[in-house]
């Protein structure tokens, strides 16, 4: 039975509870670790030195105020000294102190400082606060159950964000199910504990929690500990150099750490609970999935699914025979998950029920090449392979075929599917810039698998995890065949039979019998279940010694086998087949994340014309745009309405969605509606026999006859033609002085 | 606050317990009722009269074999009579008992035998089982977690399930959101508590339960009082007409009965657990909600939800204004929802998780005319009146606009939709002659729905409802504005003042109180929420008789108020806009019985030529097949697999789901295959140059360049030609002669 700790549990690795970037300070810290190494959103190697150094001049600007403060005390006591002199004294520690003041201020800001221009000058909170603002006033999301003041972490998608959320799926399934033809399947969400109890999360799916001893209120424990540390090094700016790199520490291993590690910090900082200032329990585990019950009578557990693999993992047997009993093939799922999280922060980006779509390809283990893999080799993008995180460096554009040839990447599936994954981001509209491929540690890894990659995503909040993709060898299948006693296994048919060397291992009952009488069945088992490298190395020890120390789990200590209690052989065997459990390679999409990440890197402003105010657009390549196309009459006239009417009608003809506005508000105030939305068409109708066809970003227009307009706009969404294209066939126009 | 019994609350009015049709036999017999009116998957009323004759034709037949037996024996035991005479008379009881069992045969078909051809002759139970069996061996869906024995009540779509899902849920957002802008929403399945207290499913969404006494298994009382009675009608052949009628009755009146009335049925039947034969529990009320708890406490109440309407209701504020604070305008929702059905029964009919697909539509309650109504009023379909159903008449054909009309529907928003409702389905491949739009009777009703109809497909099951759409008036939102207190209501402004007549209700606090005492405040706040008319009684008789009798429910009694005690007047006021909360027409769509029902109605068998067996079809229209094409080289042989694979790669590049199959089975096989999954169109590659194209049904072939091919498939699957279109267009091919 395989083991696994909480954070080499799956889901836990694939979207843990920050998005996390590792680097080297947190990784030369000599610290003994249970739990993989990570860190909070970190500040990049460059703004962490930065940081340094202001902490330094800072200590060194305080250190003279002290001393000019001292001196100027000095001066007033000392009787007889003029007044003037005491005055210019206290002149120049003003001056000092406003230094002090002027550092201390760039210090706070370069936590939430970003320093490459993406966010418009803006500081990230800043920035964030635009973003979000713009999303929740056109309800591109609404918190759930608002008038019944919600509930924390659930989000409703409004309109334009259900639509952005329906493109980018369907998006999703065009580029993977269809192109891959991949087996899609649909699974309910209630799930039965035995499948969860097989996959581990029954019993690791957990965060640690520690309660208000008054209040009962419940808090994540390394939420509250994360919290103390960065406001004391926020807020608290003399603080010891020691000092700093010890909650810089803290920070770094926060999720490293041990239920008891975890309780003693609390203590040692003297923690209590925010607000009420009471005492708090100690640290214990928490599960975080939701628990129900399925059918009437209480007896049967079941949870809502806290990812969508698992059903895929089940269903491995029918969809094996329907693909004609061949490897490889993959299988695809979308649908929600839920995690019951202790205290969703970050908005939308930790939520309790999100959308996940997730592939799960089955590859034979001895062959991981595809087929196309030379149609992603020449693709170039950044890259954070595990040597770099662990030698300082940064993420650095790497050639994809460069990286499986070298090894970096494992093996050829799955750079394919890195490859892929690249493609969709960046055609969804992610900024290549901004989106790394990171490798993970050998730590953060869960001991089966083989490789692990994140595509992070760079947002207000830090390197956001968005996809997993992990080669998870044959985990999964291996725990679902050993719980439900069904095989999940692939068969490889040989031309001819072949002979192969195989492992016997024929304990001695009696021998065994006598010396470990009522333990003998135990020892076994445990001897008939050793693997052939165990086998062999046991065997060499009884030719050299006779006898060898062996542990017996379920006995729970170490035993001496003599040499005639058991008998190891390899022995020749015919067979016809080969009989293997296949790998899995995982890629996981994270939906709404992906969906949040797009709205920051899709969101800019511009100045207003008319009103000398900012104008906010989401530049959306059409393919994602909640609607593709307005159409709004110039001027107010029966005339033009009916003729817009008509385009309108067309375009839900072709598939098109729009919206038409016949309100008469001025033609500026309309595109500013609609670009903050970010419709990337507009037709203006200013005349009955053609009409103006702009773009949102360039804001050109292109003049076309009414009968052209929705095969054009039909044209440039689906992405048959560019808009440059367009603009060379048909008339420009003059923008309207309006805007 | 309004109070609605378990039949009135939407849920189960929208998909009951089973698929009823209401025929007249169940209305006419006089039983004071709870419940609405339904009755089992009747019987139509033509074998509702063959199985009535059929029973005569058996007692008959039966008397004259007991009389005949009589005689027999007579013959026997009288000394004397020839062995001949014996003989005779016993073959002639022999024959008599033949015909007496080959009625009884008869009878008990007639019970699931389909008499108008669809099914193609077979009886209902075989049919069903041939196109059960075929969707399960072809992954159309599967039973969840079936290695673990699965879980009754979930069942997964496999690949080609998957797909069809999803096609029809495309079709949905083109069909509605799109062509009638709705705003489509997508909120979360976990639902606080009190979201669900304030819409009533939390004390009122409940089905009946019985428990085995001894082994706690539990049961739907309904269910077991069914089965009781459905075997008795098919297995005792003899009962008397009576005894026949009684049962029928019960069957009829099954949803109506309250517990106690139900519990009474059971013990008089002596209706035991199955199985066991133990005693069973009197029926108790078990909430049809799967329950969890929200975040870390286990304070927090949350259920999965049991319908995706709350959700919409909950956001009308945010919608109204994003609709520009505007009427009318609908919102959508499509996602899962939940039911924790006590035993699950009727395979893919009803289940504990399924997908449904929910449009609110808000509208003005003084004015629910709707401007596209004359786009469908033309069309003519199967309806089903309350005042057919009442007097025993069947559907019959009428058009819409005449419904409408002459006020057999309610309105013209309803009538529009149910227009809307009948294009959908039958575009999706349900056969018209099968679909029927039944009235709600006026008991079946919630006291606020303004009017109700069923879509209800004909199923080997019976009548199956698969779309509800109901005026459900103001209801809805009116609950929540109750329990939140926030306003969910909309606003006229008016262009000038206007003079309103409003009633002023001022009870007397003095009076009242001496009166009544400690009860005052109670009867002061039921005179101040007496409705107009209630009032203007009151008023009436007041000014009549001087004191009126008068019901205060907080009491439970009725008490005398003289006129002293209250004055009620009419006042006018001058009012600026007026705020009313608007009614909402709700077309709610059960997806998966859909498509439950589009199986059966799309599957056909038809002899293999080459085999002689018969080969399955599902004649998906093109916008609903999974796949859409599949590519075949004729032979194998590596030009034509090549071929094969430039036009696999063509059609996936134009979006256009395919499979390639190269390897090498007979080309009738493959057809065979393909057609049983209904793949609409087949490639056959047998040159360089041209390959022929297929169509499914027909079978014809047509010849088609090879880089034309994308292209022509593309057109007949998005709908663009007809077959017949292409077929005129390109040369045929003779069919292959392995087909």
């Amino acid at each position: 039975m395989p083991f696994f700790t909480t954070t080499l549990l799956r889901p836990q690795t694939l979207f843990q509870s920050q998005p996390q970037s590792k680097t080297l300070i947190s990784l030369l810290l000599p610290l003994l670790l249970r739990r993989p190494i990570s860190s909070s959103p970190s500040p990049m190697a460059s703004s962490s030195s930065s940081e340094a150094t202001l902490r330094e001049v800072l200590a060194e600007k305080q250190a003279a105020v002290d001393a000019h403060a001292e001196a100027v005390r000095t001066l007033k006591a000392r009787p007889g000294t003029p007044q003037s002199e005491i005055d210019s004294a206290v002149e120049s520690l003003k001056g000092l102190k406003l230094e002090v003041a002027a550092v201390a201020k760039r210090l706070q800001a370069e936590g939430s400082a970003n320093g490459d221009g993406v966010t418009g000058g803006l500081s990230k909170d800043v920035f964030r606060q635009t973003v979000v603002n713009t999303l929740e006033r056109r309800l591109f999301f609404i918190p759930s159950f608002k008038i019944y003041r919600g509930v924390a972490g659930l989000y409703d998608y409004g309109p334009p964000g259900c639509a952005v959320k329906s493109n980018v799926l369907a998006f999703w399934r065009q580029h993977f199910v269809l192109e891959e033809n991949m087996l899609e399947v649909d699974c309910p969400c209630v799930t039965p504990e035995v499948v969860l109890k097989a996959s581990g999360h029954v019993d690791k799916f957990t965060d640690l929690m520690v309660k208000d001893e008054k209040t009962g209120t419940c808090f994540r424990a390394d939420h509250l500990l994360k919290d103390y540390c960065k406001e004391k090094l926020e807020k608290d700016l003399t603080l010891a150099p020691a000092k700093v790199a010890e909650l810089k520490h803290v920070i770094a291993v926060l999720d490293d750490l041990s239920a008891e590690e975890l309780g003693a910090k609390l203590k040692e900082y003297g923690i209590t609970a925010p607000d009420t200032k009471n005492p708090l329990s100690d640290p214990y585990p928490f599960n975080l999935m939701f628990q129900t019950s399925i059918g009437p009578t209480g007896l049967s557990t079941g949870y809502m699914r806290p990812e969508t693999a698992q059903g895929i993992f089940v269903n491995f047997k029918d969809l094996y025979y329907y693909n004609g009993n061949k490897l490889p093939f993959a299988a695809a799922q979308i649908g929600q998950a839920f995690r019951n999280e202790i205290s969703p922060r970050q908005g939308l980006l930790r939520v309790r029920e999100f959308t996940l779509a997730e592939i799960e390809h089955f590859v034979d283990p001895d062959d991981k090449s595809h087929p196309k893999f030379h149609d992603v080799a020449k693709l170039e993008f950044l890259m954070f392979p595990r040597e770099d995180q662990l030698t300082g460096k940064s993420a650095r554009k790497i050639f994809l075929g460069e990286a499986v040839s070298k090894g970096t990447i494992n093996n050829e599936t799955l750079g394919y599917f890195i490859g892929r994954v690249f493609l969709f981001l960046t055609h969804l509209g992610i900024n290549k810039e901004r989106l790394r491929f990171r490798q993970h540690l050998p730590n953060e890894m869960a001991h089966y698998a083989a490789d692990c990659w994140d595509a992070e995503i760079e947002s207000s909040f830090g390197w956001i995890e968005c996809v997993g993709i992990a080669d998870r060898s044959a985990y999964d299948l291996r725990a679902h065949t050993d719980k439900s006693g069904v095989p999940l296994v692939a068969h490889e048919k040989f031309s001819e039979p072949r002979e192969v060397e195989k492992l016997v291992i024929t304990p001695s009952k009696k021998d065994l019998g006598l010396a470990f009488k009522g333990s003998q069945k135990m020892v076994v088992e445990a001897l008939e279940a050793m693997p052939e490298k165990e086998a062999l190395e046991l065997k060499a020890t009884f030719e050299s010694k006779g006898e060898a120390e062996f542990l017996v789990c379920t006995l729970g200590k170490t035993v001496t086998i003599t040499k005639n209690m058991v008998t190891i052989s390899m022995e020749k065997k015919k067979e016809h087949q080969r009989v293997f459990t296949p790998s899995v390679i995982e890629p996981s999409f994270g939906i709404g994340r992906i969906i949040y990440c797009l709205y920051e890197h899709s969101f800019y402003t511009r100045p207003s014309k008319s009103e000398g105010e900012q104008l906010n657009v989401f530049k959306f390549p059409p393919i994602v745009a909640p609607i593709k196309c307005t159409v709004f009459p110039l001027v107010k006239n029966d005339q033009f309405d009916e003729v817009a009417r008509n385009i309108a009608k067309a375009l839900t003809k072709a598939g098109i969605s729009n919206i038409i506005d016949i309100t008469g508000t001025s033609i500026g105030k309309r595109y500013a509606r609609t670009d903050e939305i970010g419709v990337p068409f507009a037709v203006t109708v200013d005349s009955v026999t053609t009409v103006t066809i702009r773009e949102r970003d360039s804001k050109e227009q292109i003049r076309v006859a009414i009968d052209e307009v929705a095969s054009v706009v039909k044209e440039v969404t689906e992405g048959q033609s560019t808009w440059a294209d367009v603009m060379w066939r048909y008339p420009t126009h003059a923008a309207s002085s309006d805007e």
